[in-house]
């Protein structure tokens, strides 16, 4: 396969975008990142975009086309992926392999949700969709249970304290605060977390991801093009991606994904780094013990530390390693589809040098660590600015 | 890119198939073509799947992780894909992609979809989603009023009769009476489809393909590595998308379908034929008179002609040009996100010699074109026998 970077990057605000439609929101990304590569939408070969569900949130299915359509790049192929909240890093994926095997020169790779657009309890069973119906959702099992599963055993089995995974929350919303594209950008305290209402106990409102409206997009070519559209391409050294157990009762262990696991070294493997040398990381935080176990099992932090480390301000901007400088899925945002291209997104802009006030100083490789539903699918990428 | 081929085949009986759920029925073709190559599960490195709305349908998402986990396949990536019902057609495109870079070795392509467990009316709304959802569906529009707008248009310019649109329906379903896997396997007569009620005039309820259940699978390998499962690989010489206007009205012409001209023409270059060596075809009959536009704007038959040459016999079981062995989307059925990958089954058994009753005598190279919505997406493969 050949060399393959991102040239150009482009996200909208996340939030509760009512103004626009789902079709607005793609096309805004789409347009920002074609402008960021200083590219004309004509030198696109391909379009890969990742979206949860669509058809429960806007009726609308064949998002591939549409967008084609609406972005005026017919006749060009395109193709939506699907892999419940790993949408987006399977479509990052899916384009990277496209351009390594020189079926393409140039792709767009997007992610879009809009999911403002029905009831919250509508939304809630939509994204059930990413479980097993037929032995988790149909009995009643909703996400904010399953997470709240992981979460108590993971406090059983390491001590970890509602005090700890509730700092992740105080951090992302921080970073947040830093991030003009982010859903929430407003600073909270230990205190806020641990005295919202319970939602499934041990998580609370502010341990949840929110509903989010967004879409961000990536522009891909291969690494000999790249220099044509930006003196600074984001090279995708690794990317892996590893499936788990659709249900959580199916799984060995509950505080481990294995998928995380999996996905990670072999991104490592092929990026030819370590954990040690990941400075910044975008992961995937949709409940915020979903953080504590990525940093885990992505190797920043032995298995029980995470909670700890994250208390103590190991994550913060600029400590050890920066987790979720875009705020995360819990401050920035969550349209599902969307999440693993903004990560993208934002790792690019970090590695550029572009994220203002939440810059990483240094950081020459970034990681992005997209789940689908309690870990079923894990996709990883690891990303180095090339000079 | 690398050459690959078809090494294993298999698909499920096609309608309605109470007795079984979504994931049985993707498991029962996994398996089949499993067995057909003669493979272990653990020999794939990856699974691509193309699924229009199991959302919808089933209530579940992430489908790729599901069937990984329910195949005995995980850790493995698994990929949905969605191109409404040319999302069998794009998921085959993406494993050839995925071979061809060299990303895997051996990777199995599903389709799928379970469609009856719920009522019709909620089946038409929900494939109004392959369409323009706010501009068409929105506004009172079905899928059969789309190609009976078509269908209307291509009497008026070339003279077209509804007889020789429903003789379509008549030659497939006479296909369709020697596939064991068909929907439908009886015989039909022109008088049949002509006295059936009317749809959307000029289409009749014998001009329309049915709601079914089904998935078929094939397993794609590297052609060096393919002659370790099969005496007879088929290799995928040829494999172009293309996309049009998702919504009928913003088309320039409503009687050719511009993505089928550019995907097939792509194709061909590829493989270097031309439509003349093309001997047996599987192509999107959704409705009789798209099987019409089809072998126009294929090539085989000039535009206007189709009606015509069908009625004639020139596209009957061993004419000049075999359409739709199988029985086609009408009378072996339509479970819409399979459709693709079994017009690469049933042309992998045509060019084996696998295909019994309905073989298609020394054929050497044949078509799948897969249609997405009215035609807003299109995939055509081109294969060939390898001796």
């Amino acid at each position: 396969m050949r060399r393959v970077a991102i040239v150009g990057v482009g996200e909208t605000k996340f939030g509760e975008e009512w103004e626009r439609g789902f079709r607005d929101l793609i096309i805004e990304a789409g347009t920002r990142a074609l402008e960021d590569a200083d590219m004309k939408g004509n030198e696109l070969e391909a379009l890969y975009c990742g979206s949860m569900t669509p058809g429960m949130f806007v009726s609308q299915e064949h998002v591939g086309a549409l967008i084609a359509d609406y972005m005026g790049l017919n006749p060009i192929p395109a193709v939506r992926v699907e892999g419940a909240c790993a949408s987006g890093g399977i479509a990052l994926r899916e384009g990277y392999i496209a351009v390594g095997s020189g079926a393409y020169d140039i792709v767009a790779v997007g992610g879009v949700e809009k999911m403002t657009d029905v009831p919250t309890s509508f939304a809630t069973n939509a994204l059930g969709g990413a479980g097993d119906q037929e032995w988790e959702l149909f009995m009643g099992m909703t996400f904010p249970g399953l997470y709240a599963l992981m979460a108590r055993r993971h406090m059983m089995e390491y001590g970890t304290t509602e005090e700890q995974i509730a700092s992740v929350a105080v951090k992302n919303h921080l970073n947040g605060s830093k991030n003009k594209y982010a859903q929430f950008q407003n600073k909270i305290t230990l205190e806020d977390v641990m005295k919202s209402k319970p939602i499934a106990s041990p998580l609370k409102l502010l341990d949840c991801s929110p509903i989010t409206d967004g879409a961000a997009v990536v522009v891909l070519a291969s690494l000999d093009k790249a220099k044509m559209y930006t003196d600074t391409p984001i090279e995708i050294v690794g990317s892996a991606q590893a499936s788990d157990s659709i249900a959580l009762h199916d799984r060995e262990n509950l505080t481990t994904l294995k998928a995380t696991e999996i996905a990670s070294r072999n991104a490592y493997k092929m990026a030819r780094v370590t954990p040690a040398d990941i400075k910044v990381a975008e992961v995937h935080d949709c409940f915020t013990i979903a953080e504590i176990l990525a940093i885990e099992d992505l190797g920043f932090f032995k298995k029980g530390e995470g909670g700890k480390a994250t208390m103590e301000g190991r994550t913060e901007l600029n400590a050890e390693v920066s987790i979720n400088p875009s705020g995360g899925l819990k401050a920035c945002g969550h349209p599902v589809g969307a999440t693993g291209v903004k990560q993208a997104v934002e790792i690019a802009w970090q590695l550029r040098g572009e994220a203002g006030e939440r810059q990483v100083k240094g950081a020459e490789v970034g990681l992005t660590h997209n789940i689908g539903g309690s870990g079923a699918t894990c996709v990883v990428h690891v990303l180095r600015r090339v000079d």
